[in-house]
């Protein structure tokens, strides 16, 4: 038996997100499908992150058990061959039998993408979010940097009742305008169900004036999500990778 | 009677390029079918440039007559509600009556993506062309800037018996890398059919090692097509933008 660890790629646009939907095509339908088919055997992936309806990711993980012969670093080969266009395996290759994608010492970094413009870009307007008012992004940025390290982010959260602890770390935040497009970049060691939309959302509202930057530590410490913006629209939302940290955890 | 100029940004990957096809969407047909019942009069539009099915464009420019009372930088806005969301107006303003989009002196600019890394990237895939081998993008470089300057083409582009005259002037070129994408950008007074497409594929050959950088002296001199490389595919190529250069003849 091996255990076989993918970074998996994929825009989704056209996905009603990672996890498994009684309808609707999702990224881990997907995978259990033409994994299966290639190795002939039922195959189900577990991942790292599930992600929403319209996420993209350019490395997200997924992990599985097979006895099938083929060598570990084909099955990406092979795969890419088999998944849509808007899906492509990054690399396969074996990790220990313990390792689990979500039970263990992660940093995953995100980016959300808004394009701030008055008209609408039709070249990157899959991958970001359309914003016709202008933005500060400085005041963006300022305002983001209170978020940084250890805290409850109960302000920036979609509450799930099986998941009541809150508090997570953020390592590296920044918020940077290119032209147009205006960059949040965040890593961390976890993130809650919408935390980065939310913080999107939140910084949307510092950079068009109706917050100020110092109020961000308001929010924060109030532990209260109807104090915080709205939830960013996920297509500016991208997993951009996720750096397992434990020598004998990493594939 | 006012002239309006528009400047139109499109993800072509959905269509049969930008002139009327007997079948198929073109960029054109949707102009022409949008303006016609936003004005209430019957509209053509002439293009700068005609690109290819599969071209993206940020800068292409239409041009039209009309009677229509509606204030002309309102037009852009008007439009975009109507067009499907792979089209967008940045622009719409009143030029001279004597403004013809292709007889006069321009600048345009164009830009050719490759994506070059074993494993196709989902998230740019739209935008660049995928290259498995590694390539050289400082040989590329080298050998694009043998193309600077008023030739004769006639090794780089597709005859059209109609338009027998093949001398161009690049002005500005060049082929830069950051990370897997290689960016090849372009600028010059006019360009013949398909030759920003017949360069690239041209330059994949240099990066490759097939071909050495100074040996594209020798094929732009021979004036024969069959010298070149393979016409690049158009899923990489973007006319980012046109300049007017007469002052009569600016929007």
């Amino acid at each position: 038996m091996k255990r076989v660890k993918l970074t998996v790629a994929y825009d989704g646009t056209h996905y009603h997100g990672w996890q498994i939907q009684p309808e609707g095509d999702t990224i881990e339908a997907e995978l259990n499908r033409h994994l299966s088919e290639l190795l002939k055997e039922e195959i189900h992936v577990t991942g790292a992150s599930r992600t929403d309806a319209g996420v993209h990711a350019l490395g997200n993980v997924a992990v599985f058990n097979t006895q099938a012969r083929m060598p570990v670093d084909k099955i990406a080969i092979a795969m890419n061959t088999r998944l849509p266009s808007d899906i492509r395996i990054q690399k396969s290759e074996q990790v220990p039998e313990t390792f689990h994608p979500r039970f263990c010492r992660v940093r995953k970094t995100y980016r959300y993408q808004i394009w701030n413009r008055p008209v609408q870009n039709p070249l990157v307007s899959r991958y970001s979010t359309f914003y016709y008012y202008p933005l500060d992004a400085e005041k963006m940025d300022k305002a983001a940097h209170y978020l940084l390290g250890r805290h409850d982010f109960s302000s920036f959260c979609t509450a799930m009742p099986d998941r009541p602890n809150h508090v997570r770390t953020i390592e590296e935040i920044s918020v940077r305008r290119e032209g147009d497009m205006i960059t949040l970049q965040i890593t961390g060691d976890g993130f809650l169900y919408n935390m980065v939309r939310i913080i999107a959302g939140t910084l949307l509202r510092v950079g068009g004036g109706q917050m100020k930057p110092e109020e961000m530590k308001t929010v924060l410490e109030a532990k209260d999500r109807s104090l915080a913006g709205d939830t960013a629209r996920p297509e500016g939302l991208t997993l951009m990778g996720i750096e397992y940290l434990d020598d004998k955890q990493r594939g």
